[in-house]
Order: structure tokens, then C-alpha cells, then sequence
């Protein structure tokens, strides 16, 4: 079978095991299984018109405590992600790794000198002056939460551009860093609206920087960038305000759950502590490819981590799903 | 009232007028008012996963007779401009005008030298050698429909990259510029999916050019740019088979009545032939502005035409809609 570069691809995988879509249990990409309440019928939506983005936008700003003028949408955080490495054109990015595999893509086509920094064995490494810096906060493939704040300090005192990588923050109780946009001017702040929402089929990220940042990004952008349609989902996703608490309160059984399951099975090693919807787990005596094989009959997908930097085929990484999900993984196992 | 830099903006103009935006009559925009038959229930769409466009790329690829291979999809035609500006790194463009405004953006934005032709005046003026050269066709705003096949053969022979842009095409019974992609290397066709198939608020251009020249393009793209709803929205478009004949036959009818009506009005001074779903006027004793005012009590909405390159303020572009908007506009006249 072959290895997918991003979980996520059900549709290969279906392929390849001959079944349907629908009948993959895809615990190997990381979205919210767990739905906001859309209220809108979007058979009746008017989609001939060109679209206007304030009302998404102000309800986006309003979500991150922002002014409207400090957020620029994508169609998808990937899409942020490159633009941004290539409107700021610098030299060299320094990653705290491992981390979503689209940074380094997006570093080498825009000719960046790439610096590794190890965040789980050497996170106080001195970074170079100047470097743009990216740090997912949750970090993926492990979900882990860190406490930053002494780390921005020291990337200011660089003066780094910095990009912390907040699409899994929504899942956690912690603080972002978008305090830190009021004091320091070559800062950036990356929001994947879709996995929090559970929607990566619509395509929305959000950047947020300063005033005059996104000024500059946003005439280098065309006007219409978003779907009329993904613009209502999140829309109403956002006006579900007991959305966050209802989800949290179920992803955290879940991942008590799921936690218990892997701990008492043979074939898993090491459980890493999650603040975000998935787990990543160390593999005993079995590897990642041998993993997944053994869970093709119950048609269960996970990430191999083995393309991550600092990382091997003894890893990988699990989605906090429904129980139902779970219960056929723990059968599985 | 602020005059608007593209047709469409409907939300502006129903702020201004202090309406809502359903009562807007938009002639300003060249959307197809005759609407495919869509046949599915947006409601059950299974957004959660990661979006998968082999079904809707090979759908495109067969609508246009070419090789799935030789098509990329961006979120709207548009982002399509850009991205070819930005990635063919050129140092000269000519662009035949007037033509849609963003030509001139991305060229700006991407520090090309603009040379422009005026294909109403001079459309036989030589061309530098080496240049981009960008050609829509059937043309904006007035929807001319032009027999290129001379003209692009004087471009390969100056070794030009050619961009035509054919997002009008679809309205007009003529042959697309696509069969020159066999014998010439440096050739790019721009479908932009949203005007016939009557969808500005989804987000879908296609480009076409031979495999080698997508592969290069698909190489610096994310993977994962155009919304499930979107894809699944124009795959049922372009399963109504009678749509393209329905479409015709509804605009050409309208096409004659409002001609007529545009006729016997004494504020118009001349009705230029078009072969798209809109029509460009030159007015009389009367400017696009003062015009537009006119037309203000009626909720219509036109297109003011100076801002296009060798137009000034006398020139409008009014769409081809429904009856009862036609008949509207007949009254206000």
C-alpha cells in the first residue's frame, strides 16, 4: 500500500482497500469529530453573485478579539502559509520541528536556507538574528501545548519574523499569542479555521498580523478568494456558541478513552500527552507500515509519522474520534 | 454614490441606496442569469474529509477535450492570473485592451513592463519579441468574439508566451484557442468556471496548457485550494446536459430584446455587436455616472466603463438578464 505524504486522503485509501469512503475510519487526520450546529439550508443560498467577505471577517475578528483589519482569509491555512513565505522573501526560516511537512515544502520553493531546531531535545537553542521563525503551538504530530512566551522574547530580541501556527489552539484552554501582536511588529499568527470546525472540505485559514502587515499582504491578493458556501458554513459554525464547550467536554472523554485503549496494548511503547484531538504514540516491536496493515481489515487509517523531521516509521498518530470509532480501533488492537 | 472598481459589488450599492440586496437588479455583472440544474443536497455533503478534485478535474478535462494532466484548478480565474504572472517571472507583458482590470494588477505587482494594444484601433501592431501577451476572448467589455488564429500565429512566430483568456467562451458557439495547445509550447487558456455555469460566490478557474507546463505550476501549489461544495456544485452543473442549449437560447432572446430596448433609447448613442451575455453601449449627451444615477430609483445597477484602458466615462456595460429585469430597465429608459 502506498504511503500518503498528509493523513487525510480517504479516498486513496478506499481505493486501495476496495471499499467505500464512507466506511473508512479515519483516525489518521486530525478534524474535529465532533460538529458544530449549521443552521442554514445551503440549497437556497444565492451563489450567482460575487461574494463580500466583511460579515465572515468581522465574525472572525470578533472570535480572536481582533480588529478586522488585522486578518487576511486564504482558501486554507496551506495557501497562507505559502504566500506568506513568499511575500516576505527572506533568506532563512528556522522550523521547530517535527511539524506539519508543508513549512519545509513552502521554505524550499521560495529558496529559503532552512534551520532545524529540535523543540523536544534542544527547544533553548539559539536561533540565528533575523531568521523567520515558525512554531506550531499545539506543535503536531503530538499535540503538545508549550508555554512560549520566553521563547518569543528571545526571537524579538533577534528581531525574527515570527509565525506561531495556532490551528490546533481552539482545542486547548490556553492563551494565544496574539497578545503579543500589540508589542511586536514582525509577528504573525496562523488560524486553520477547519479543523477546530470540522470542516476541511472547506477551505479557510486566517492570518493575522498587524494593521499594516496585512495591509501589504492583502494587495498582493485577489478580491475573491473564498467560497460563498464555506463563508456561511463558518458563518453559522461560529454563531453556535455552545460549540467550543460541548466540543471540548466530548474530544476530552475521547481522549481519556482512547488513551486507556492504547496504553493496554502490546503493540505501543510510549503514549505522548496531547493538548490537541490526536495522540501520537512510540510503536513496540512493530512499525508504522506494519501498523496500519494490521488495522486495514477494520478499515482504520492512521498517520505514519515516518516523514517527519526528527521522527521515524516507530510513530505515529491517532485522531481523537468518535467512541464508536474507538471502539472498533480498541477491537483492533 | 462610490463608483466600483469591477461590476458586482452589490452589497455596497445596496448599502448605498439603502436597500436590501435581494432588490438589487445587478446589471453590472456578467453572471449567467440562466442557471444549470443542480441535483444534489448540499445539506448532506460530507465536508469533514480532505477535499479529493479527480472526479471534478476529470469532469473539467472532458467539458474542454484535454488530458486531466493539463489542467490546474485555482479558486477562481483570477487567482489563476496571478499565479501564472507571478510563476512565468516575465519581464514584458502586452496586453490587447481594454480588457479585465486585474491584467494590469498582477502585472504591476509582479514588475512587468506593460505594453498595451488597443485591439479595437491597432489589433495588427507588432509585438515585442518574447513577450507575454494576453488576449480575451470573446473580449470585456464588450464582448466581441475575435478570429485569433492569424494573430496567434504571429505570436509564436515573435516566440511569445500567450494567455487567452476564454471565460466568455462558453456563451458563443465558437472553437476554443485549446487545439494550438498540440503545436505550441508556451500557450495557456483560462476558463474561468463561475460566469456561464452562473457562480461568482464559488470559487473555480481552470488553466490549461500542455502537461509539462502544469506540472511546473502544480509543483509550487497547495494541495488542497478549491471548497468540497464548490467542486461538488459545478460537477452537478456540468451533468445537466441541456444546460449549454438552454443557456443559448435564453440569452440570445434576451440578447435581442435588450438590444432593442437599448435602441430606442434617445440617452444611448451606440450598441456595440457582442457575442457574450453583456453589451457595451456608448452613451449620449449623458455620462456613466449620471447615467448610473438615472437608473438609481430602479435599483439597477450598470457597469460605469472608465476604468478599462481606451475608455473613458460614456461608456456602460449592461448585462443580458432575465425579462422581468430587462423590462425594469425598459421602464427606467
Amino acid at each position: 500500500m502506498d504511503k500518503q505524504q498528509h493523513g487525510g486522503n480517504i479516498t486513496a485509501f478506499a481505493q486501495n482497500i476496495n471499499c467505500s469512503v464512507d466506511e473508512v475510519i479515519d483516525l489518521s487526520s486530525n478534524i474535529n469529530s465532533v460538529k458544530p450546529h449549521i443552521s442554514i439550508d445551503f440549497n437556497t443560498l444565492n451563489i450567482s453573485a460575487y461574494p463580500n467577505y466583511e460579515k465572515l471577517e468581522n465574525a472572525i475578528a470578533q472570535l480572536y478579539n481582533v480588529e478586522r483589519s488585522q486578518l487576511e482569509l486564504f482558501n486554507g491555512a496551506t495557501t497562507a502559509i505559502y504566500t506568506l513565505f513568499r511575500e516576505l522573501n527572506l533568506n532563512h526560516c528556522t522550523l521547530y520541528a517535527p511539524l506539519y511537512l508543508e513549512y519545509e515544502k513552502s521554505a524550499q520553493l521560495n529558496n529559503y536556507t532552512i534551520e532545524y531546531i529540535n523543540r523536544v531535545k534542544e527547544i533553548n537553542k539559539e536561533v540565528k538574528e533575523n531568521s523567520f521563525v515558525v512554531f506550531v503551538n499545539p506543535s503536531t504530530p503530538d499535540g503538545k501545548f508549550y508555554d512560549i512566551d520566553k521563547l518569543i522574547n528571545k526571537w524579538i530580541e533577534k528581531g525574527c519574523t515570527i509565525l506561531i501556527d495556532e490551528s490546533f489552539l481552539d482545542f486547548t484552554p490556553f492563551n494565544s499569542a496574539i497578545e503579543h501582536l500589540k508589542s511586536y511588529n514582525k509577528l504573525y499568527i496562523l488560524k486553520s479555521m477547519t479543523k477546530f470546525y470540522s470542516s476541511a472540505g472547506i477551505r479557510i485559514g486566517a492570518l493575522l498580523s498587524n494593521s499594516t502587515n496585512i495591509a501589504k499582504i492583502k494587495k498582493q491578493e485577489p478580491l475573491w478568494k473564498i467560497s460563498q458556501f464555506d463563508s456561511h458554513y463558518l458563518q453559522s459554525a461560529l454563531k453556535d456558541k455552545n460549540f467550543i464547550k460541548t466540543s471540548n467536554k466530548i474530544n476530552s472523554t475521547n481522549k481519556i478513552y482512547l488513551t486507556t485503549l492504547l496504553k493496554s496494548s502490546s503493540l505501543i511503547n510510549k503514549i505522548y500527552p496531547s493538548d490537541a484531538n490526536f495522540i501520537m504514540v512510540k510503536l513496540h516491536k512493530i512499525n508504522a507500515e506494519q501498523f496500519q496493515e494490521k488495522l486495514l481489515p477494520y478499515k482504520i487509517m492512521i498517520r505514519d509519522c515516518s516523514n517527519f523531521k526528527f521522527l521515524d516509521n516507530s510513530f505515529v498518530r491517532i485522531a481523537v474520534k468518535g467512541r464508536e470509532a474507538l471502539k472498533i480501533l480498541e477491537r483492533a488492537l
